[in-house]
């Protein structure tokens, strides 16, 4: 039986940074986005409401997903009730999904199988995350329960410590060099300049990443991204509705999602993360199944997880932009760079390392970068004739992955 | 377009209650119980694996979604991972849905969309809590941060508080008794006492419900639901893979959300809940698409959340069992007890008043109960003829809501 096909037909986000404003906050200005840019819609604004957007959501909206690891705890439990309550939309069905920094990749997974089900015509995957609301010792705490607590946060082992882990292996076992994680840096850091929404927007060379103080040997401050805050959501909406808003609709051809092991002394390896090699073949299956036919040499640009520079390069060598082992020279070559010929452009909206990594709301980010490249909406960054996009979403260290793939045009 | 139907083909609880087990262990436990039942149904054991249910799981379950607080911030991020790596399924799809109380319904819901979406043809629906592992003192932050922070929390606003002030104001507007609240506690203990799986077995009387100490005026020790370690799990299919596992499926009738405002000062009225309202209706439309011809009065048995006395009143008023204000009296002539012929079942199982409540398991230990119920298994409690079930999943003070029908047999 084929699946229906899903769209997305809307996009918004807040500033990544440090706002001082409260989740709901950061929520409303996410959708004040969405709702301007949905309000200039064909099929949208022919009413005579007020406000046509909200209109237009009241009418149509069957479901939302939040993911949020609810930082800092301001409001823990029940949260995306609250969140749609503060955009005017009290009653719609809505959840919080929660796997750790993957919640947002999740949030449109379950968004895109709500509206594939056939039981609504739009969905809206979502979100939100309060970072900086918190003292240090708390966000270590925080940072921490998204990995194993058993093993590794009791024992005091923190994500820059895990990565760094993954780190040393990768260099001993395929020569990586502090240079090449620092590619991933100065490219992200570059594209993040040129995007007004990131939380840096400055370019950073290779001396002064390679130069910069240690956080966990051998990853340094640039190796590492940031704590923030953001929101971030798209609408997902049926084929039949896609069609009445958009003449050429952003097609999400594929979604794929794995787990893993959440202590990494139980994987077999430290140089790759399983989950995204997985929930990539079952990406590509599902986009398949859906009559899209794409493998992964057609993606023009790629959002891929680097919470750490070492994570692009497991990132690009488990989606198979290149061979294990094989990410530092791929990536120091400049092959993922906008535009090289050489590659699909990865992290064009700067990566959570530029741009700005709020928990939960990062995967939803990324398929905003996606829906803004795939319309031509991407500006000073905007990857030229970008057709097909990949996003790729980490949770913890790896026990949690959702891939998605996207389609402008005809299948 | 008509949705795709599916079936509960499987359940699973731990034993509800105050075990000293992990989340991980309690998920276990409820996990064997499904495993077991799954293994002597014709086209799982047929195969040469020395655990077939296992083998069967891995190679249909495309999806799992699990309810939870995270209580007590065990494994506060990324837990749902764990869970399934924890049963021999690390590398299925799985998240965390949480909406407080209602965790387990929207993760009921999330599967029957996965199901529904045509993506996969079995997903799991899990719940867990463990709620005994903190202190007093800190079981009252966690209960806390399912309502609203801002107005009530910081406030002491408790949800015995929350739900006195409705009991308050039900008793002021429509003459609603102690002893009619008591009703609710006597027949629900009465029917827990049947039940092994449940924290407390034992019948109480109207005279010791209204003479126990006060919690929050005018609720006592009685009126309220307990703290409860416990998980439970229902496996949703497609109609083909059902029909391959029971001569008479247990269909998902129908299922329907919907959220309100998060704070009670932010609702028009105290005496209702009216996602309850709202979500009924949605779940009697989504039957009415899936081709099922269910009214309210079909209805032979009902799991409803009586977190409290006053909230089964309101269950049972706004699910249109009787009329609005009416609840106490409805409840006191015994028309919801087991086999009355005078209305549905309520609560067969001891709802969360007798059998308890682990926040995230609940609403899918309600499915258990149907399932148990529709399949002719509940033994000392079953419902005689029993063929159309219902549950009413509530969290926080009602800002979310799941309900689902189901119905044995043809539609």
């Amino acid at each position: 039986m084929t699946a229906r096909r899903v769209a997305l037909v809307g996009a918004g986000m807040s500033r990544f940074g440090v706002g001082g404003k409260s989740a709901a906050g950061l929520f409303a200005e996410s959708f004040e986005e969405l709702r301007s840019g949905l309000a200039g819609m064909p099929g949208v604004s022919d009413g005579d409401d007020a406000d046509p957007a909200v209109a237009f959501l009241r009418a149509h909206l069957g479901e939302a997903f939040v993911g949020s690891l609810s930082f800092g705890g301001a409001q823990l439990g029940n949260p995306a009730a609250l969140f749609l309550e503060h955009v005017g939309l009290a009653g719609v069905s809505a959840r919080r999904v929660e796997n750790a920094c993957a919640s947002g990749g999740f949030a449109l997974r379950d968004a895109v199988n709500a509206v594939a089900s056939g039981k609504t015509e739009l969905a809206l995957a979502a979100g939100v995350e309060v970072m900086n609301d918190v003292p240090d010792r708390h966000k270590r705490y925080w940072l921490g329960v998204s990995g194993d607590t058993e093993w590794e946060r009791t024992a005091g082992l923190t994500f820059p410590g895990v990565y760094a882990l993954m780190a040393a292996r990768h260099m001993h076992e395929y020569g990586t060099t502090k240079e090449q994680l620092a590619a991933v840096a100065v490219k992200n850091h570059a594209n993040g300049a040129l995007n007004p929404k990131a939380q840096f927007q400055k370019e950073v060379d290779e001396k002064r990443v390679v130069s910069a103080p240690a956080v966990c040997d051998p990853l340094g401050l640039f190796d590492c991204c940031s704590t923030t805050d953001g929101a971030a959501m798209v609408l997902v909406a049926s084929e039949k509705l896609a069609g009445d808003l958009m003449q050429e609709p952003v097609w999400v051809a594929g979604s794929g999602a794995s787990t893993d092991a959440l202590a990494i002394h139980d994987r077999e390896r430290l140089t790759e993360i399983p989950a995204t090699a997985r929930a990539k073949e079952a990406a590509l299956q599902d986009a398949e199944r859906g009559g899209f036919s794409l493998g992964i040499e057609d993606v023009d640009l790629a959002e891929v997880h680097d919470c750490f520079t070492i994570a692009e390069l497991m990132a690009v060598e488990g989606l198979g932009f290149c061979g294990l082992g094989e990410g530092g020279a791929f990536t120091k070559s400049g092959a993922t760079r906008r535009d090289s010929g050489n590659g699909p452009a990865v992290n064009p909206s700067g990566g959570l390392k530029a741009k700005g990594h709020p928990l939960g709301a990062t995967g939803v980010a990324q398929a905003v970068e996606v829906y803004r490249q795939l319309t031509g909406q991407a500006d000073k960054r905007q990857v030229r004739d970008a057709r097909v996009a990949l996003t790729h979403n980490v949770g913890g260290s790896g026990a949690t992955c959702a891939v998605h793939l996207f389609q402008r045009g005809d299948a």
